[in-house]
């Protein structure tokens, strides 16, 4: 592919925050234009899920760039649902990469507190196939079903699950960004209140404020995008081929290894999708990091760990750094970028080559793959 | 740039419709696929305004994709507001001239009347400035500020601005696939009711259903993408430089023709954004087609009516065609296609090489300007 570098990174605190949608978007990306030394991209593209229902703005992408003090910078956003800020940066990489646009500034967000969690709910819920909506499905409940058949077929106990978000909160409380920083134990976690059975509090992530930020260019800079690649599946849960695997995943990834000419062995940190806990160990498999069902060894063993050797979610991942819906994609790429320059703090993970993000839209009806690479 | 072609088009009938989007969605792409002869497009850009609110859906690419039968094949969604189509259009190109594509489906659509107009109103004020909205701005309201302006400063009368959606209702009498297919008369609009004064009802555009697509190909064929630009601007009107021309168009303009070329001089038809009909002159001197104040001689000359020198909107425009709003900015494209190959039937112009679409996003915060020629 093109030469196309990520030539800086921003990403805000993760939480209940004050500020506004597109206050968080504009810190994010005034970090990223000043770490980039780039003060005039040529395009601006944005991430989000759904403003239109969690902020009542709509036009996105003008409005955002009017705030910036950026308003005659083309504009335009990109949705695929709580993957969007992962769209975002596939299409102003191929935007540079047509050469339509030199640099790129690519932000990502939401706000989603400003609003009762079951309107929260309702709106999520329109990722839902319509037919299964109608049923009364959630997407916990649906992820629950996914978790139900996923355990069941690996013999997978609630203490193995439960592994998974004390992991990711150990990492999250290293990381000042992160809506949690406490760590939590196997018990806090198997004594939080059912959402949807077998799916506890603590194995499901938070309703998040947030916003990410890169900018991409043409010109050479340490960090470069090695592969992209995204996978589509019937939306339908029903449809589905399997409910212990996401075709999705393993589509994009297959399309973003070829791009970057390299295989699973030479992932050395990942960030992956884990809404739903019990995803981490199916995304892993899915990006072939693990066989069918073994995802749970690498996570007994430590492997998956901050000091292991192949650190998973060092961010703390959407279950403890949060999930503002259209942010998490592109704040899983940042923070791929600062654990291969090395600017993790206390979180960082040894040094590292090559770095993969793994965002899942809807009930993984609509998945990206991006890999990073510091040559 | 490099070479895109455009291989397929399709349009479902405007107005107001029986089926479901994605329906529409699913006719238009496969007319457009039919008549690209090709069954697998590598990926689907989909445009649309706001689903969610306006139908209730969310993450409409894949669900699309699903609905299509080809829940396989990458997807994602591309918004502008009113000019969401002609954006998809660009992300689609963009991966094609990114080497990510060989071929894009590039669908869009928009499902309006399933809802009383009030919510239409309210769902499309979301594109306005929201310290603007605050005060009770509409759209037709922002809109009635423009063309009070323009009219003051070219002196036009009632009667001149009244041939505009005469003239566009002549054209989509002849368009099987309008919305209104009937003739009116300068008394008719000047007779119809206030909608903000000086707008009236047959000035301003209807709300409709409706969707279209094309099929975009890197290989070579008859119709090819010449150029294709993007002008954003301040979402706030007050914070305009003018009232009586828009800059995003201007800036769309000038990086389309740049990269097609050519200039105004070339262009032999064009569908133009009319959603208020007044702006059908405003755009034409922003896109270099008539001197800042003498777009209306042209029309006055009869120079845009199809069989004139430059024929604008002969499908009937925004006004007559209608406005789905997410369709909008693709079938224009569409229609510059079916011109091109002599394929417009009743409403065909004389025989061009050399077309241009332009879309407004919101109340023009964020066009696009393409152009395209059959080689």
């Amino acid at each position: 592919m093109p030469g196309i570098y990520v030539a800086g990174v921003g990403c805000t605190r993760f939480g209940r925050l004050e500020a506004p949608l597109l206050a968080l978007l504009a810190e994010a990306a005034q970090q990223a234009l000043t770490d980039a030394g780039i003060e005039e991209p040529d395009l601006i593209v944005v991430g989000t899920m759904n403003p239109e229902e969690f902020t009542g703005d709509g036009t996105l992408a003008p409005l955002f760039a009017s705030f910036l003090g950026r308003a005659h910078t083309p504009a335009f956003r990109v949705e695929t649902g709580t993957s969007s800020g992962a769209a975002a940066f596939f299409a102003a990489a191929s935007a540079i990469a047509g050469g339509f646009a030199r640099t790129a500034l690519v932000v990502a967000g939401e706000k989603m507190t400003g609003l009762a969690t079951p309107r929260v709910a309702e709106i999520l819920s329109r990722m839902i196939d319509p037919t299964e909506r109608r049923y009364g499905a959630t997407m916990p409940a649906l992820a629950a079903i996914v978790t139900r058949a996923y355990a069941r077929a690996h013999h997978l106990d609630p203490e193995d699950l439960a592994l998974i978000p004390v992991k990711n909160h150990r990492n999250g409380a290293r990381n000042p960004l992160a809506h949690f920083q406490a760590e939590i134990t196997v018990e806090d976690v198997l004594g939080s209140r059912l959402i949807a059975d077998p799916l506890r509090l603590y194995e499901v992530c938070p309703i998040s404020d947030g916003a990410a930020a890169t900018v991409l260019t043409a010109e050479r800079r340490p960090v470069r995008v090695a592969g992209m690649g995204q996978g589509s599946d019937h939306v339908a849960l029903r449809h589905r081929r399997s409910l212990t695997s996401f075709r999705a995943t393993q589509e994009a990834a297959r399309r973003a290894y070829a791009m970057a000419g390299l295989g699973p062995k030479a992932i050395q940190v990942a960030e992956v999708h884990d809404a739903f806990t019990p995803f981490e160990l199916i995304n892993m498999e899915d990006l072939g990091l693990a066989e069918a069902g073994k995802a749970v060894r690498a996570l007994l063993n430590g492997e998956t760990a901050l000091e292991g050797r192949l650190p998973v979610n060092p961010s703390g991942g959407l279950k403890a750094r949060g999930h503002p819906v259209g942010a998490s994609g592109l704040a899983q790429i940042v923070e791929i970028v600062w654990q291969l320059r090395g600017q993790a703090g206390s979180r960082q993970v040894r040094e590292s080559r090559v770095g993969l993000a793994q965002s899942i839209g809807g009930l993984s009806s609509v998945n990206w793959v991006t890999i990073l690479a510091r040559d």
